[in-house]
């Protein structure tokens, strides 16, 4: 049924470690799943998932970034979330065999890693280590979304761009962070659930408590006071310890 | 580690059959989970799981409600979900043995069966087809989580509650329908993700399309005028064909 990737195309295992969902894998796991991967690149703008069709293939994304939507029957399209490297999709639907609920589509130049369902459900049967892997993915995803459910449903969206902001600086012990949006605002309104006008308002709001923007340049001068405001959830509850 | 029910608190087969996620499965399956099934009552506000803890059974709603929520570190509690009968919760997190993400509280007088995770992970090995029918669910769940965050983004508080109400008309082919909401106002808006003068101001623009409420007695006298109004999903593609 799938076709064996050619070996110049295949990701090499230490490749595999650096992805979260198979850190824990031991060397002969991760070279079987080398074996059955096929490393692609993707041009901005491609599709890589199509809403609606069956859904045959697991992506890890290695490199770059991939927007995950859904369109409604009235032709709306809402942002679900934009995977960053290290991120994979759609793997529930992908182990259950369903058609895929999102449309997916690189937005930059991306490198991912594509296992056909069939191999990685054969791959399953005989490596409970990779079951298991799989299984707490499906949590963190299940996880990923709740969260996301109760930031919509608590938050304002400047608490909501707060949290993302807070989300993007990688300093935790610092007080300031200048980073850079990781990628363009109209995205970022649709990811946030907001139109682009409030967007800007909500960047306006964040000024009062140390936020300064220059386009895609964001300084964020005082975080703990920012934290105060946007109140983040706690990642040591909120990750698996 | 876990106990055997005794013969008294056992799910009968036929009760695990009228449930969506163990519909597929044969009659030698459904005897063994009843095997490992205790068939328990709650009363109204009794907590049946608590966030944090390790998410050590999976509970299956036969009769009342469930409210699932999940409480930030500032204390602020958001309902992600409100349980009906023939559903389950939280299938994801269980099968991963994490610590639960949620809280799950009876909201009525409940009847449920619980399943330690532990019997159900060894059951899980040799029956491959629980292990398929479970994944089924856990993308079910997923999907569920989707449409909600989409349904957060896209629509208003009115559309919202206009695609709860069509959700509760159990007629698809009547135009009117007259029912009875399930739970609390308070509850309601919660479960919408608004405050409750928002909800009353949400009832007050469905008005105009035929909405009309006397407590928790809703009529809707124009399905396809209300349908235009608040784009409901379209459950033939959302839902698994």
């Amino acid at each position: 049924m799938s076709t064996v990737p050619s070996r110049q195309t295949r990701p090499e295992p230490g490749i595999l470690r650096d992805v979260p969902i198979f850190r824990d894998l031991d060397e002969g796991v991760l070279r079987r799943l080398s074996d059955i991967g096929e490393l692609i690149a993707s041009t901005d703008g491609t599709l890589l998932c199509r809403q609606g069709e069956l859904a045959d293939r697991l992506h890890v994304l290695i490199e770059g970034q991939v927007a995950l939507s859904n369109m409604a029957p009235n032709g709306v399209s809402a942002v679900v979330d934009v995977v960053r490297p290290g991120g994979h999709f759609v793997l529930a639907t992908v182990l259950a065999r369903l058609p895929y609920i999102l449309n997916a589509q690189a937005v930059a130049q991306s490198r991912l890693v594509v296992f056909a369902a069939a191999d990685l459900l054969a791959l399953l049967q005989d490596a409970p280590s990779l079951a298991a892997a799989l299984m707490r993915a499906e949590a963190q995803d299940f996880r990923a979304l709740v969260r996301q459910v109760c930031d919509l449903k608590l938050r304002t969206t400047a608490q909501r761009l707060g949290c993302y902001l807070l989300s993007l600086s990688k300093d935790p012990a610092g007080n300031s962070a200048s980073l850079r949006l990781p990628f363009d605002k109209r995205l970022l309104a649709a990811r946030l659930g907001c139109r682009q006008e409030n967007l800007s308002r909500a960047f306006a709001a964040l000024r009062g408590v140390g936020v300064e923007t220059h386009g895609a340049r964001v300084v964020l001068h005082d975080i703990a006071r920012l934290k105060d405001y946007a109140e983040p959830d706690d990642f040591s509850e909120a990750e698996f310890a």
